[in-house]
């Protein structure tokens, strides 16, 4: 019996891309017909098996849900799971996971695995490629073909499904004017670059905080770090160069990073320094001085996406298929020893 | 077209265990006979279909590995994952991940669920419970019907498979040994209960390093602390009755409320008081003082994991089958401040 082929091997035979690959298959008009036809040739002649999920679907349920996460040394997607696991268990569902690596290719990869049988629908959160690609025609296919997908926290606007966030503009604007209202005049940014979508909404809130409140905007003072191993370097040049008296980070690391830093300066965090970081993990609670976090509540937002799922895979009801809904998670300021 | 039934719907509808259930089907003598017959004629009513593992894995590869894990929000587990998806990938294969939450039932229900069809083979980390019940029939079920199983850092020597360890007690022990050689003579061990076996491993090492060096073993310096919770009120209670001068942590959390107890008592870490971790995770790393700790390797670990399950699912020799090794993978201290 000849061994199944897959998306993965087609691309390598063929020398074209993954996404060539599975566009072919659907015979997408993005892709030139000689590649189309060469494509299909081979993937007929090797048996494969595209998804045939509307039709596994009528038949059968797995009760099981699918969770594609880009990274997993990361405490808001493990809480998120853990949210995810609570609703499923208490219906009755399995969950499993996939990790995407931030890579696009394995988030293509990762869906068809899932998606041939294992499990009645998806809940996913975008790997940083495929934000920075714009090809979403693997979240499409498979929500075409009747799998319901929730999407959490990096989702796009380009794929119509349900989505539970939080609001990253409104979040980082109140974390900022918390700042404000604490005195702080010169607030720096400490986030990561641009494309991952709710680094940008984050950008936004601090950026909007600032003009309320009349305080000046200087590009200066928004560090971008693309690799964590530069990050102490970039923020002890931006202590040492610009008399700031406040900072907020987009994440944890960049926020103990930025109190150290401080701290070797011979700088009082709070009292030279205030920081407040996004995510409420492991290290704010247990750095020294403790930190003041925007909490982004990811055991609400596993529970909620669950929900949303379990409701849209045992509705009898078809004609609420295209009724999506983004729900948006409330935040909360979690303050701590860093901004007293 | 009648729902496909699980095993839990089984254990559910006649009011038994699904431990019993599974056993039942594979007609064990631990099972009484009418209850035996009971879950066979019911299963067989509703078509319950077992797993068909050596059937399927004659025919198809799918080139996926499973992991089961306790918990994800756990650096340890989470590096170890991406050891194994590392090699995993490097060799054209996908991996699905499930957590046992540290429950029996969940990690029955999880095997039962990828052994069906979805997966080559397990790499996989016992949870509390399964090594407290000491039932694992369920794995050398999976294992008898030949769907290779590597067991990493919590495993058991009542299933005959491929391991992959550190050495628990030698590392305890030298990082004990590190303590007596900076001048400590009091030193406490804060650790879980010992149904975890890496647990009591680890209390073994601290007791003969104590031995060895001609210090009085005394088990009041022996804290277990089983919600971290109380954490805090334990640590800060062996802190006020004993004159410690160093501890040794089996996990991160410990560690640093260990640090932030002693500081709020007026005491100096590391003048008087010198702290050791196992796991070397985030909270070690960023911590103030930042934390010395025992490298538990769990990326090398992942690593090799995966390399022993492809070579066993990929080796045509079927004489090696019973050929099973045990790997110890090396810890090493990484100094920090709070040893300095």
């Amino acid at each position: 019996m000849k061994k199944k082929i897959t998306l993965k091997q087609i691309a390598k035979e063929l020398d074209v891309s993954i996404s060539t690959v599975s566009k072919s298959l659907r015979n997408s008009p993005e892709i030139g017909e000689e590649t189309r036809l060469k494509v299909q040739a081979f993937a007929k002649f090797y048996h494969y098996k595209p998804n045939n999920i509307a039709l596994s679907l009528k038949n059968r349920k797995t009760k099981t849900i699918g969770i594609i996460i880009p990274e997993i040394v990361h405490h808001f997607f493990s809480t998120v799971i853990n949210g995810v696991e609570q609703i499923a268990n208490e219906n009755g569902y399995s969950v499993v996971i996939c990790l995407s690596d931030d890579s696009f290719d394995k988030e293509v990869l990762n869906m068809e695995l899932l998606a041939n049988g294992s499990i009645d629908g998806f809940i996913m959160s975008l790997s940083k490629e495929t934000q920075f690609k714009g090809d979403f025609h693997h979240i499409t296919e498979v929500i075409n073909q009747g799998m319901p997908v929730v999407m959490f926290d990096r989702v796009t606007n380009e794929v119509l499904c349900d989505k539970v966030i939080i609001d990253d503009k409104q979040a980082a604007y109140e974390a900022v004017q918390t700042l404000i209202d604490k005195g702080r005049k010169k607030i720096a940014l400490v986030t990561t670059v641009d494309y991952v979508s709710v680094g940008k909404l984050r950008t936004d809130g601090y950026v909007k905080a600032l003009l309320d409140n009349n305080l000046p905007f200087d590009e200066h003072l928004i560090i971008k770090i693309e690799d964590v191993d530069t990050c102490e370097i970039i923020i002890g040049k931006l202590l040492e160069e610009e008399a700031i008296d406040a900072v907020f980070a987009v994440n944890e690391i960049f926020a103990v990073t930025c109190i150290k830093t401080a701290n070797k300066l011979g700088l009082n965090v709070p009292k030279d320094l205030a920081v407040i970081a996004f995510t409420d993990g492991m290290i704010s609670k247990y750095s020294t001085p403790t930190i003041t976090t925007v909490s982004q509540s990811g055991i609400k937002m596993g529970n909620r996406a669950a929900k949303i799922i379990i409701d849209r895979l045992e509705s009898e009801d078809e004609s609420e298929d295209e009724n999506y809904t983004t729900e948006v998670i409330e935040t909360f300021l979690v303050e701590r020893e860093s901004t007293a």
